[in-house]
């Protein structure tokens, strides 16, 4: 299974924004949804093998489970519709509880550090780093779990607790790429290993 | 520099569509703006060495110049609204003359065909193809021109031009991926050139 996380620091944590403004009222909630995008889509399909965590203003967890999902759509629109459908059951969200706000797209009331905590449990976290080891020249692990941010940066805690957390520190490439970009890259080098002799 | 010419099958080529129903009613236009986005955004930046042509319906081509463009930003529906912008300016393109709708962002009513005929001249096409050979074991082209398509495949015709004008013919990975991630695939493959010995 390949986990993504996905720090919201302005993302609404309430269902009460518009899909108008997504880039604006809605907190920069454009960034997290081309994120789930590229953590699910391929052409004509969805990766099934995939769980992404959307930890929005570090309270609220919108987790997508991509053998589950049934109505996620490429287009950034539909997808916050999903995640607001998800904010519209929090109330149903208890403790360690979650709700459920469509096929495969749950909410629980938590931060980066319990998701941080859980996902580490079950696979490796691969840190994304200006000075990480070029990723081609890496072993990918079987379980990658990789954290990124929306349009900010990590703050210093959860640079710090990421730090604590990763098993390995790699750097996707010279430049520096947006969270979608990153997944998108990420996938493609854990799809292409062993390619040149595919 | 790095050219990308996206063909939009379904798109529209007036500017009466919402910009609330990209992939509905405006022929999913919210695919091409994914195609704008992954071409020129950087973290903090934009590509100013990338040209996109967004042909549209075959009978318009919408141009984004890199070095030029002003008022660019990540989110589909702001793309989505340069897009309309350049289609209001539509009356002032006349042959081959270019209406601008927005700093770098140009109209002419051209289709595939006459596009593709002018990067030939100044680049080296590369078709990304299911048979082609692996990416990775391919010296890029200093010019490279990629051509895709939405979320149709390419029409027989439109096939038969590309394989024609192609100097190349690649494959980005064993999965078949969506327009977008293509392109950040392809970026990220002519970015790390040489990057393990960064």
């Amino acid at each position: 299974m390949r986990q993504f996380i996905v720090l919201g620091h302005d993302a609404p944590t309430t269902p009460d924004f518009s899909l108008d403004d997504l880039a604006g009222g809605a907190g920069r909630l454009d960034v997290l949804c081309r994120c789930v995008n590229s953590a699910f889509f391929l052409s004509h399909d969805i990766r099934e093998d995939v769980r992404v965590h959307l930890v929005l203003g570090d309270e609220v967890t919108i987790r997508f489970e991509g053998s589950e999902l049934r109505r996620l759509n490429p287009d950034e629109r539909s997808t916050a519709a999903l995640i607001r459908g998800a904010l519209e059951a929090k109330d149903e969200a208890i403790g360690h509880m979650e709700a459920e706000g469509s096929p495969g797209v749950y909410l629980s009331k938590r931060g980066f550090e319990p998701v941080l905590e859980e996902t580490t449990r079950e696979g490796t976290v691969v840190q994304l780093h200006e000075e990480g080891d070029p990723i081609v020249d890496v072993e990918p692990p079987e379980n990658p779990v990789f954290v990124l941010s929306d349009h900010h940066d990590f703050e210093a805690e959860e640079a710090e607790m990421l730090g604590e957390a990763a098993d390995q520190r790699v750097r996707l490439g010279p430049e520096l790429l947006h969270a979608d970009h990153a997944i998108t890259v990420a996938h493609n080098y854990l799809d292409t290993e062993g390619f040149t002799s595919y």
